[in-house]
């Protein structure tokens, strides 16, 4: 017998010899159905493969991130069956899970199948699905592999293979295909029950442009029909609410080619958006005792020498200017420059804690290939803030910070967030992290402590804390269910020392501050990104840049149009009039396009009567009132 | 006879041979007391000078700046008379006039005098000036003056005579004092009523460190002694208000040699004064139908050659950043970014005028011996805006902009302002000036136009415009006289077609828009920088980073203080609690140090009666009083 340790501590004996399945049945039938592969130790096997030692074992479902590789992992062979039949001639080259699915890059001759071609394709992989045909693992010699694919003329396998160990090779078989594989897979292809080719496209060989372009086809499978569907819907209302396309059609933003890629522009109804979230950040950040401060873009090659982001975060960071014999470098964080603030005047113990906030703008380099709308950008504007507390101070800071996420999370309808509390890994001291046991141990205490008692949804992730502190990610999911990482947390305990900064303690000596960092905005680029899908571009009454469009049936009414507008504007709010000489209907349409919240249909009824007929954006008619009952209702909606 | 055209254009005949003093005394004899010499034509010569052909002339009065340069170049030679009396064997190189005064680089071979030797100096300066020498010029011949000069051992005259053509050398004599020099000079000492010696420095002749160290004698004179005290009275002043001074005790905004010089960190108390100076300008510029826009700091070469800012205002920006084989530049300027953004849409004759705002912070390079704490830097936070509009708005634009600036002035209590409007010179199209004269000229006449109708106070400046488009600098003076160049205006015919903006007009044809460059409050650095010195650091209550400094006379009211402090920052007050256990003499003094507007001193009485003894900076006690009527005198004073 051998004892087989389950995730959850308990130790369980089993004869020598059995398998993830046999343990899943062993626990449940339901979780026997489930299962898709078994993590032995850290090693992710197929459920037929014998244990015969004791081992930690985790019994991975479609809800592990590495039981769905396992599962599209083995779509990615169910598509090259699939074409194998329908394209004799087609030659295999990798196959891997990704994010969302899985692709395969294909030879195909000069036989290239069209996006009309993928329906066929998608039909036989159904059927072969259906045939339930189980993964085979077989060990191969090097040289039978390469025997194996030069019969078959496949040029990338044998290199592939070329690169392999003799004795470490594997095939997998399902139905009629083999395939070079390190494994592992699912049982059988009875388990993929729904399939979508989603998307065809060319790529280079190894990913260079030097060698033969080949053809990828990208799918996705699932267990459930009903999962297929919501994945597909998901992916409809995602492009929906791509913010890029929002972005645009709205005019928030835009990029320009002599500016340089990752630049956003903010457009007059972007500036807008900004002012309204800096002046929301600004009054909270005030009450709670928040001091603003303007720090330069740019510093010498020194502060950061300082701060060690040189030179070990030199990549990520703009290459330098040389002035005067210097090098200068756009700041790629604003924390060295608030340290030199804190550093510029003396404290005592009864000045702490000091937060120092600021809107301030970095630079990093993110290759061209990696930049994405506002998600992905060179030019970041940080909702920053740093703030310098005693040890003692430390709970109370992190847990007010702690609240102010949440609040935000609240005031922009987040309902699904969790925080990634990242932290050291005990061997690493002195490499990758900072050697100073005592102080991880005490800092990772203090901030669990935190999160335990703000009662706010976290995870632990060992071995990804910063070189100095631990770190926390928020993670949040927008109203269709996508994940944004869009804020960092940092507590910082090296800092003060590499700054010598200090306050004086109650017995007059000298203490090194704590330094939170935070940032619960993120940059305007991502969040306003993040917002504009989470909104679907409905952006709340208080951040939409047009809040009402003055709608004239006609020119008769252009001079009552003109008397409302100047009324709203006496009441700050930011209106419009349509004054082309389209239909009425095209004007609401176009309206309900710009997504305003409210329009104001002005024909003769209401210039007559001096009143106004409201219209809400996704509600339609409000009815006809006056101007002061409708301001009434607008800021009911305004202070939501 | 010859005909003397005087500056009125008015033509009165003199015999030839007449000069400055005469038609002085044949104008009026107070002028003949007055005048200090005279320009015949375009050179400035003594009184005496014969003219012996019909001439424009000027008669110059200690009104005129060329009238202080003659008056103090002939101080310089009797600063020089007393020495070579007190220290004959001092050697004279070259002594000019210079913006407030003169000075004399004297090499004194080892008996160099010391700042305690300034007096005597003087004081045989009053005694030389009473004596009325006459100012004698003579011409010389090369080899004469070379032989003076080399019989005195003076090889700094020596190299500069070498330097000269024969013929054109002259020498200048008062009292024993020989000069090589070209002149022109006041008729004679006497005219110098008040001498002052301010300063003793090192300065190496011709600039050089290779060359011999010389020093440098600072002085200044004034025709009544009055004129000297005041002088005296205002340097006194403008040391007390200097803003580095002011910004370091108030602890506004700091350097930082890791950051960089000309770089101002701006600590807690100058982002208040920030935040409200921005939330001011917003505000006006808001209810003037600004849009607010925000543009990267940074963009590719290729925007700077179509700008036209490259090649040629490279020497003032700092150098490229080589990023993925392309330049990036930080902006130097916000207008071709703003221009991009409106490019970025298409406009009809209805949307303009289009007005984009932005708190743009550009970055410009000054060499480091030209930086002065926030009046010269390298980052500037600029009150930028362009506005885009048709031909026929642009008169009511530029006009709106003209009384914003002096809505400003009038808000910052300015009293002394006057615009120079800078102006191509025809001669030079083509060359320093874009080539369109019509356009121009119909350019400058709308300025004109705007700046007569809008009874703002204007000088015309020829040949002083921007390479396409005329200037206005808005020059400004402090409170206690000093001149402060803040702004600019700038009218833009140009760029339009550079960036190919357009609008479409009534007839669906494309137009250029005209571009109003404007940044009525400059940049941060400068404007804050002129505040400072402007209220000496007392800045009016909106603007003060703490208003109310709460004094308990013992740590007995801390309690009661709290309680009040959480009374005002319900009202939005800046306010803070001296919490030291010092004595309340000393916190009353620091408070008025630090120019807190208000302090509540909280004792036994206030506390007992749930009162206020609030005391004014400036003023002094104010009686005691409530919470609320005192927050009622403190908004009206916020509201003024």
């Amino acid at each position: 017998m051998i004892d087989i340790t389950l995730p959850d501590g308990s130790v369980r004996p089993y004869p020598a010899g059995t398998n993830g399945m046999d343990i899943a049945k062993s626990i449940s039938n339901s979780l026997a159905k489930k299962v898709l592969a078994i993590k032995i130790d850290d090693n992710v096997c197929e459920l037929s493969r014998p244990i015969n030692g004791n081992a930690h074992i985790s019994l991975l479902t479609w809800d592990n991130p590495e039981g769905k590789e396992v599962y599209w992992h083995s779509s990615a062979h169910l598509l090259a069956e699939a074409v194998q039949e329908l394209y004799p001639h087609a030659k295999f080259t990798i196959g891997p899970p990704i994010e969302n699915g899985f692709y395969y890059d294909i030879d195909f001759g000069g036989q290239v199948p069209s996006g009309d071609d993928l329906g066929k394709i998608e039909a036989l992989m159904q059927k072969l699905a259906q045939q339930k045909n189980p993964f085979v693992r077989s060990e191969v010699s090097k040289a039978d592999a390469l025997a194996y694919y030069q019969e078959r003329d496949n040029p990338y396998k044998v290199e592939l293979i070329e690169a392999l160990n003799d004795g470490e090779i594997t095939f997998y078989q399902q139905g009629k295909f083999t395939d070079l594989c390190r494994g592992p897979h699912l049982p059988d292809t009875g388990y993929i029950k729904a399939v979508k080719l989603l998307n065809l496209a060319g790529a280079y060989w190894r990913g260079s442009e030097k060698n033969p372009q080949l053809t990828r086809i990208y799918g996705i499978t699932f267990p459930q029909t009903a999962d297929l569907d919501n994945y597909l819907q998901m992916l409809e209302e995602a492009k929906r609410r791509d913010h890029r396309k929002i972005g645009k059609d709205l005019e928030i933003f835009t990029f320009d080619d002599e500016i340089g890629p990752g630049l956003p522009l903010w457009l007059p109804n972007g500036g807008i958006i900004i002012e309204q979230l800096e002046a929301f950040a600004k009054k909270t950040e005030e009450e709670a005792g928040y001091y603003r401060v303007k720090t330069p873009h740019i510093a010498k090659e020194s502060l950061y020498l300082r701060s060690g982001h040189l030179p070990y975060y030199a990549d990520s960071m703009f290459p330098p200017m040389i002035l005067d014999g210097e090098k200068y470098y756009l700041k790629a964080m604003n924390c060295p420059h608030h340290h030199k603030i804190f550093g510029a005047q003396s404290h005592s113990y009864r000045d702490l804690p000091i937060r120092l906030a600021e809107y301030g703008t970095c630079y990093r380099y993110e290759q061209s290939g990696e930049l994405m709308g506002l998600m992905r950008v060179r030019s970041m504007q940080m909702n920053d803030a740093h703030i310098y507390c005693t040890e003692d101070q430390f709970e109370a800071e992190f847990r007010a910070v702690n609240d102010l996420y949440v609040k935000y999370f609240k005031r922009f309808g987040i309902d699904k967030y969790v925080m990634r509390f990242s932290k050291h890994t005990p061997e690493k001291l002195g490499q990758k992290y900072i050697d100073s046991p005592e102080l991880w141990q005490k800092t990772e205490d203090m901030v669990r402590r935190v999160l335990i008692n703000s009662n706010i949804p976290f995870i632990e992730v060992e071995d990804e804390a910063a070189f100095y502190d631990p770190k926390i990610d928020v993670q949040l999911w927008s109203a269709i269910g996508r994940e944004f990482t869009i804020a960092t947390n940092q507590v910082d305990f090296a800092q003060a020392e590499r700054f010598d900064l200090w306050y004086t303690d109650q017995n007059g000596e000298k203490k090194r501050p704590l330094i939170i960092h935070r940032a619960p905005l993120g940059t305007h680029e991502r969040y306003i990104g993040f917002l504009l899908e989470h909104y679907a571009g409905n952006l709340p009454l208080w951040l939409a840049p047009k809040q009402v469009a003055i709608l004239p049936i006609s020119d008769k009414y252009m001079d009552y149009a003109e008397q409302l507008l100047s009324q709203l504007r006496t009441h700050h709010v930011r209106a419009s009039i349509d004054t082309r000489s389209e239909k009425i209907g095209r004007k609401i349409r176009d309206a309900e396009m710009k997504k305003v919240p409210y329009m104001l249909i002005v024909g003769e009824k209401e210039a007559a009567e001096g009143k106004i007929s409201p219209r809400r954006h996704g509600k339609g008619d409000l009815g006809t009132t006056t101007v002061s009952e409708f301001m009434q209702q607008f800021n009911e909606e305004l202070g939501e």
